[in-house]
């Protein structure tokens, strides 16, 4: 399963009225789908607008209404810390404060170097009978995660989304919430005390550079452990995923994880090098997961041009699958449509195509949006496409006599 | 309602890479598709590969994640025995076994007459308290069934699908299902008891004959009580089947099962007898179920010209209730996907069309999957069909104001 996060667009005036996917050269693309079948896929259901990651999970199985509460355990989970149920997980940012903690710069001067040693410095503080892990991730990134009995995910934000404001004191609305908000404002005041007189912003200051003398925190939420995707299919599932939130995702949900020199998670990804990485992961994994983040930063920045440059490149990877292994089962998909004017995700289906050796072939030739609403496939949701994939594979149980 | 069992197929290279349904000439089923829509249907979900029971149950209305534990219940009801909620129910064969309880043969010879007096020799036994149902079927087949307090489904086969072995123990995980394995190991000790020792064996070992001295279970199921088809939406409702799993699923509704001289069940089956008994049927009934068990046959055979021939003798069936029934709304379906290359049920959906005078003609002109996949009705699931049939004959109740 190929996933172009972001795939779907609409009509684009300086495009002639089409979007990127109908316009880009994909030869690769429209070979799959004339050999096999097309449709819509809503990831939750018509209209509701995703974000990666409840689109993932829907599209993996699992109902995000069931076991997502926030985006902090797929953060967490992507940098590599090995969660507990219960445990309450946040994204973080190295922030730049000032003495009453307002926010300078959310992401201390886009710090590069030294958070590992910062985060070293607060993971395994012990707050009122709370544990704390930290972990950094790329850049000014950080996982926070705190553990201990009656937490909760229903705890607000302290990053404030803005310079020039204070750090937000976080708030709960039920005990669980409020005891965890507790522990994280102790630990944001911790922290900036620790932070502020490490060596590393010492450093920083020395050379002009803005400390990195905080953390700040959003998207809690609650780690609920997850029956393996492998597990409930009788597979032995691999992601290939550079974003460190979807191999949250994936990790979480049980995939092993495969590193791929040159895969970034960013428009540099070497494409190329993840389609023969895919290939190869097929002698040895029943389920491949690749995930590919390029064209949903291309619509978030409004770039037409650049999503589809970035779809033609996509289409090239897609040539070496498609070689690579004929006798797969194929599936590309988007985990939702960020349109190029919207900037932003919407609530659009994304175009699917499927291609089984053996199974139908319908009258669609090219990978596009319009193109795919005529196909066979019709219009399924997320969770439909792991259990067609799995019986397309002639892998499926059997229900009944 | 016609029912085609396993209607459904994948491109078959011999047929120039068509499916039976899309080679066959069926001028009958291709009217009824340009007079009325078409599409393809999911029995339960997108991928799920149904048996033809969960799949009938959930066509018919219901859902089999609540009421489904196991075939037994159906086949019980199927060979007419009057089944109580609780009841857990299992589908036997007659089979021949050494002393030490080795399976000599699954079919005790496919024996074909003397079973009614050996069933009778054990039904209404009493084990601990349990008491036992046993009704002879067709040829080597029976079902039985254990009534009495605390029973549960969860309980391993006594049948070990392989000769040369010996009877299995039947085993439960739950206190219910240890309390039917105990039952059922001591019917099975009993029963060989009886058996072994009854003249019908005598004779049969006198006329060198293999003896049916044991009865091997599988398919443990509760009974659950399901609200009547026909009361849920207002219609004297029944059913035209030969096999005995979909005669209990029909009696498990609520049908009224009507005979037809030469409906089998079989490949041998009287299409034409079924079609003219469903035409006549519609004087008295709102609802007639008709279902035809040929093409699934077929299917697990592998042979693909049988099916063609025999959905070809379908169509003749389908002329005579077209010309039978011109006012009625018609439905023809299947219950699953049953692909000659495949020789198993998969989850592929199913085509649909249905023909209702006064509602729309689609464009769609021939029966076929990929027909059917461009037509009006999309892509609908097995719990939609029923309520849209209703509907379409003006006898749906309002929901709201």
């Amino acid at each position: 399963m190929v996933l172009l996060d972001g795939l779907g667009d609409r009509p684009i005036e300086e495009l002639g009225g089409k979007t990127p996917l109908a316009r880009a050269r994909t030869p690769n693309l429209d070979a799959l789908a004339a050999q096999g079948v097309s449709g819509l896929m809503d990831p939750i259901a018509p209209g509701v607008r995703c974000g990666s990651d409840t689109s993932h999970l829907a599209i993996l199985g699992y109902d995000p209404h069931e076991v997502y509460s926030g985006r902090g355990p797929f953060e967490a989970a992507g940098v590599g810390i090995d969660l507990e149920p219960g445990d309450v997980a946040f994204r973080c940012n190295f922030a730049t404060v000032a003495d009453d903690l307002t926010v300078q710069d959310r992401r201390a001067g886009r710090i590069k170097t030294g958070t590992g040693e910062l985060a070293a410095a607060l993971d395994g503080l012990q707050i009122d009978g709370v544990q704390v892990l930290l972990k950094e991730g790329t850049e000014h990134r950080a996982a926070l995660v705190l553990r201990g009995e009656g937490l909760g995910a229903d705890v607000t934000d302290t990053d404030p989304h803005a310079v020039g404001e204070r750090i937000h004191e976080a708030r709960g609305d039920t005990a669980a919430g409020s005891r965890t908000a507790e522990a994280l404002n102790a630990f944001t005041r911790k922290a900036h005390e620790l932070m502020d007189a490490h060596p590393v912003n010492e450093k920083r200051r020395a050379s002009g550079k803005l400390p990195a003398n905080a953390l700040i925190a959003r998207g809690a939420g609650i780690h609920v452990a997850l029956e393996p995707l492998g597990r409930r299919h009788g597979l032995r599932a691999a992601a290939i995923v550079g974003m460190s939130l979807i191999r949250g995702v994936a990790r979480n949900t049980g995939m092993e994880l495969l590193s791929v020199t040159g895969a970034t998670g960013g428009l540099d990804t070497d494409m190329v090098a993840k389609g023969k990485a895919a290939v190869s992961a097929l002698k040895d994994y029943d389920f491949v997961f690749l995930h590919l983040k390029a064209p949903d930063i291309c619509g978030h920045d409004g770039d037409f041009e650049g999503k589809l440059a970035v779809l033609e490149r996509a289409d090239e990877m897609m040539g070496v699958i498609r070689d690579g292994a004929p006798e797969a089962v194929i599936a590309v998909t988007g985990d939702h449509t960020t349109p190029c004017k919207a900037k932003e995700h919407t609530g659009d289906p994304v175009p699917l195509l499927i291609r089984a050796p053996g199974a139908f072939a319908d009258a669609v030739e090219r990978f596009s949006e319009l193109d795919a609403a005529t196909g066979y496939l019709g219009r399924i949701r997320g969770n439909d496409i792991l259990p067609t994939l799995v019986d397309l594979a002639g892998r499926s149980e059997k229900y009944g006599a």
